[in-house]
């Protein structure tokens, strides 16, 4: 029905500190320590301040303006509740997005840090300010942000963030340590969040990088940015594809894992890949596996995508049923603005199944203690 | 129908160069500087000299023994017609495979070579001796290894292989000099491949490596053979990539090119990641393109897989044309042994006009010369 609203679960969404979080709650001494911005006087770049460190980057567009799907600037300078606790419910409910998991913004800049102890700091202050969203509202699933220089006050902090009520912990597709994702060193980690029964986001484009260095540009020149965001993806397939290929998921089966702003159809790719790698280097794979590593990738594993028809195609036709969408929320490769006009196009034409799957379906499976959205069967 | 013998073209298949191939063909004083590989005693390891360098690797398990599918290794050491030219055609015929795009194995050292005039002489003799595979029977498409260090020496070298009667060009997925594909500089090239008809050949694993460090060994550790088996794919999608982002089909509609042994259903995947950020970032993208990328992904570039069920759906399910089976033949990752059975695994299910498509079609898109496969309709 063209003409009916769609609501949709993201599995994609953001929050944007305010300017004072750390000054609000943290003592001074740290509080200095923290990621900062000083904006340019031409509004184009900004310079962030880390622990001592700092870089220049441009801003994301996504601060400065929006665009509609054809690439038109909209007139607003950005998505009304952004950053707003009261107007983002309004947001939501005006683009048909029932709950959202969401992420932070700022938390791409504590990669930079270099004190475990100022890290977990900064993390506690974050959390305690995202979750303010939940209590309002059980439609945002408010991501932890997991301190990662050391595996204990990454345990420490999932299990207080557990505490508080949180349901999902946010982690960089790679640590920031020299042991990364496949190291053995993680699975303490990985026992606490199954444990604590958290659902670990995985989001692209936050590999660590050092605060000198310019976030994401890993091609420039003709077709960089292009190249760029093709490139973006990959991290979070490799950190699926870390846990995957370390037996994670043998140890803790009930654990799950979202990929999120990825896209989805490299799911079955990778797992196709991963079980032909399996199969024909049998001799070479350590450690084996209790199942063919495609399973964990449809059991243990989901991810989100905005535009992409051949995200849908991937649940119906090569059964990955781990496909959510996302909005994006608010960010660039986001739909604010046509949501409605993307789900239509990406499901007018979709079976029902297929539909509510990807829409509310696999999300509400992440997260069980979300509210049904209106008109689904959940 | 399950009995049924299913004739397949390759778009993924390697020659095996003679151990003298360069002191019958070229000077002393250049032939020894040439890749040559002195194998260790344990039969295991492998000493490779080339230009003056040397490194040791693991021999890959692919030149000493074949498995099964189930990851059984076969009794024979290899496969028989791996380099010999008469009892290649029997392999073939033996495991259903009609013609076959065919690819270098030395060629992926040649990378370590820093002399223009040497590589320039390597390539020509690799490609006088491969050229004969083509002049035994036209059901090898054998590739010309392009010379990359100065596009001079490229464009000299594809022009010289079009007159010998080549149809296609080997390119590894980055080129060994300090331009990328994305850089102007490669337009010659990219030209001189569109006039003289060639369809260029992206082999996966062909990233230019140093001769110090060991090819391919991305992750090291717990699961590292399965992550680098998933990470050799990025390389050919990233060289499609930068064809497409930097207008070269706009310049080129004509140009062909398919990436091999990455796998296939990425295509649909990055075509519709490059439409996202096309679009949700219209105003970073140089140059613009005079369709969407997804369009010039569709049309220009072709993908082989062997193995994943996937693929096959990226034709049925999301409509890339482009996806070609591949044997990797005689290599490890491949069919041989059991390519039948994956054959019949594949396309037992699928309609008829998917499964000559995918097992034909594309191919003789590509290679219209070849003469068609046993009961097809080509």
């Amino acid at each position: 029905m063209p003409d009916e609203k769609i609501w949709a679960n993201s599995g994609d969404s953001h929050l944007v500190e305010p300017d004072d979080l750390f000054a609000t709650m943290l003592p001074p001494a740290l509080a200095e320590r923290m990621p900062r911005s000083v904006k340019a006087d031409d509004g184009r770049t900004e310079t962030v301040y880390v622990d001592g460190q700092s870089f220049q980057r441009r801003i994301p567009r996504s601060v400065t303006s929006l665009t509609d799907i054809d690439g038109n600037t909209l007139d607003d300078e950005r998505a009304p509740g952004a950053n707003d606790v009261n107007l983002r419910l309004q947001d939501l409910d005006q683009e048909g997005v029932w709950a959202e998991l969401v992420y932070p913004s700022i938390g791409i800049w504590m990669s930079s840090i270099r004190d475990p102890e100022l890290l977990a700091a900064g993390c506690r202050a974050i959390n305690d300010w995202a979750f303010e969203f939940q209590r309002r509202s059980m439609r945002h699933v408010p991501t932890a942000t997991i301190p990662l220089l050391t595996v204990e006050s990454a345990v420490a902090e999932v299990e207080r963030a557990a505490d508080i009520g949180f349901k999902a912990a946010y982690l960089s597709v790679a640590p920031p340590t020299d042991e990364d994702w496949n190291d053995p060193m993680w699975e303490p980690l990985w026992s606490a969040c199954a444990e604590a029964g958290l659902v670990i986001g995985y989001h692209v484009g936050t590999e660590p990088h050092d605060a000198s260095t310019f976030h994401g540009a890993y091609y420039r020149g003709a077709g960089g940015a292009l190249l760029n965001y093709v490139e973006t993806t990959y991290g979070g397939q490799r950190a699926a594809t870390k846990m995957i290929a370390t037996g994670v998921f043998d140890r803790h089966p009930a654990l799950k894992v979202i990929v999120s702003e990825g896209g989805a159809t490299w799911g079955p790719f990778v797992a196709d890949r991963l079980d032909e790698g399996y199969r024909q280097h049998a001799s070479a794979v350590r450690p084996q596996l209790a199942r063919l590593p495609s399973q964990y990738l449809y059991e243990n594993v989901y991810a989100s995508f905005q535009h992409d028809r051949s995200a849908v195609a991937a649940n119906w036709a090569m059964g990955w049923r781990n496909v959510c969408w996302g909005s994006d929320y608010p960010h660039l490769e986001g739909t604010f603005g046509h949501t409605q006009k993307t789900l239509h196009e990406l499901f007018d034409d979709v079976d029902a199944e297929t539909r509510r799957r990807v829409t509310v379906g696999a999300f509400e499976e992440l997260f069980p203690h979300v509210p049904p959205a209106p008109g689904s069967d959940g």
